[in-house]
């Protein structure tokens, strides 16, 4: 059994947990395909947020508490460079998380594309699931803002949800370069020959659908042979962590477990998805030709997170 | 009065604070010429180890006891890329020294040169002096290796110095970039415009030779209007600190202040100096066409650095 998830940040690296536990259950092989729309370049150095938030929790490196970066982390180079006036200065860039920056730089400047150099770095986290990068490319999230001057300005994902927490007046998001960018080595594969195509309960706005604005990835989805199912990320009408009720709120989406079953849509209507799992306080829900079941879906530990999992697959 | 400093390492870095000392009490301008033949590349960030020992020993920041790099200094990156299995592994990276390559490898990268970079950083550290590169451009300090090869490997001299602690085979020294490299801008001028060049007690071999093989420093400084005074590294037959007698012992020099002396030369005899400063119990050194004076060379405290540095400029 082929397992692939679309996935992004700490709810997706948490999602993947349950899919690995579920997959050493039933003899399955994982592939997370990883949003790359949050990355940057910060001091010279390549930063992949999502790709290293999978990285770490599955490889037990992961600060449980903050819910990003590294376990037991220090800011010793990030009080260095703010001594020398360094900007950004608004990135929380960790010691420990530095070295992973410091070796995919160093491998993208010698050529190596970036799903070769997620392939290296995961030779020492062993997260036991094949990662991919959506795209070797940028494709880079930018959130334009709304203003009186028409909305010119655009700023990179991490300064709107970083530095601004997401508390600005936001006309819209766009992928820069998701008009040229190709998927990566394997993903076009992965997804053709995957039983199932799980979508984490990962923030839709800006983690999952930058994934699909890599272009000829939404039709390999939509178009595959395996069956679609998506998890939500609202529970009750509030994201469970993170700020993707006003994600939702830019693009004018309801935040509910409807409103991003609806943005997803129906593989059948054009959209997305086959099945939809939402929370058991969501269970009424309706998305036109998904279907849609309920289930516990609070991540509360590996063991909770599997059974989710197992329901998601079960309604593939 | 104007005094330039031909300097590199923790040695130079020491002798400045004495020559900072003295222009403060004497009212003079100080221009340190400083080696960048120990500079290298490392996890993609351009390390410049004797610019630093200068600007952090003038700035306060240099660790006293270690003799290089930051005081109260940490190594979480340096483990964490030897936990990726990053090489070189042999070189100690510290934290908040991580930082200044950080910021100078940003600026490089976008176009600065390094004599603009190192004033950049050197706004945080304020040195007192003006520190100027040798040269802006390529020219690195590498270790040709004895061998029953014949000698065909080159290394670069950090992995001589502070890998192999110098306790290789070694054929010579060679510069690498030599043949094309320029003196930074400003050198040559204050240089020209000098009321008295000091060759710091710096390892002559790997800290002043370099200096020197910038094309044109060497002419500027032995056809200058300024005299030009030397302070001996070696005091009664060994290095004051470092491994300059195994330096020496590779080009066949007697580690003395005889054999220093008459490496660098006198000026009327083509080469460098005017006059040599020696350690009181070197005091019969003879060095011919060159002027020799004995003084109390050790630097133990700033005073000491100080009165030091006004024998030097007195001989002038």
């Amino acid at each position: 059994m082929r397992i692939v998830v679309l996935t992004g940040g700490i709810g997706g690296a948490r999602f993947l947990l349950g899919v690995r536990a579920y997959a050493r259950q039933v003899g399955a092989e994982v592939t997370a395909v990883v949003n790359v729309g949050d990355d940057l370049r910060l001091h010279g150095l390549r930063v992949c947020p999502d790709l290293d938030s999978v990285m770490y929790t599955l490889g037990g490196g992961a600060d449980p508490e903050r819910g990003w970066g590294r376990v037991g982390e220090s800011w010793t180079v990030k009080d260095e460079l703010a001594a020398y006036g360094a900007e950004p200065s608004w990135f929380g860039l960790g010691d420990k998380d530095l070295a992973t920056h410091l070796v995919r730089t160093t491998m993208l400047d010698a050529g190596y594309p970036l799903h070769q150099v997620t392939e290296a770095l995961a030779t020492r986290w062993q997260p036991g699931v094949r990662l991919l990068p959506a795209t070797n490319d940028r494709l880079e999230t930018h959130a334009i803002l709304s203003a009186d001057d028409g909305g010119q300005r655009a700023i990179h994902f991490q300064e709107w949800w970083v530095r601004h927490r997401a508390q600005v007046p936001t006309h819209r998001f766009v992928f820069v370069g998701a008009d040229s960018a190709k998927p990566a080595p394997g993903v076009t594969e992965a997804i053709t020959e995957a039983d199932v195509v799980l979508v984490a309960p990962s923030n839709p706005v800006v983690s999952i659908t930058p994934i699909l604005a890599v272009p000829g990835l939404r039709e390999a989805v939509a178009s595959g042979p395996a069956p679609v199912v998506g998890v939500s990320p609202i529970i009750g009408g509030a994201p469970v962590r993170g700020m993707a009720d006003r994600c939702l709120e830019v693009i004018g989406v309801e935040c509910s477990a409807a409103g991003v079953g609806r943005l997803y849509g129906g593989r059948s209507a054009g959209g997305l998805l086959d099945g939809w799992l939402v929370a058991e306080e969501d269970a009424q829900t309706e998305v036109p030709q998904v279907s849609v079941r309920a289930a516990p879906l609070r991540m509360t530990d590996e063991a909770a997170t599997t059974a989710m999992v197992r329901a998601a697959v079960e309604m593939a």
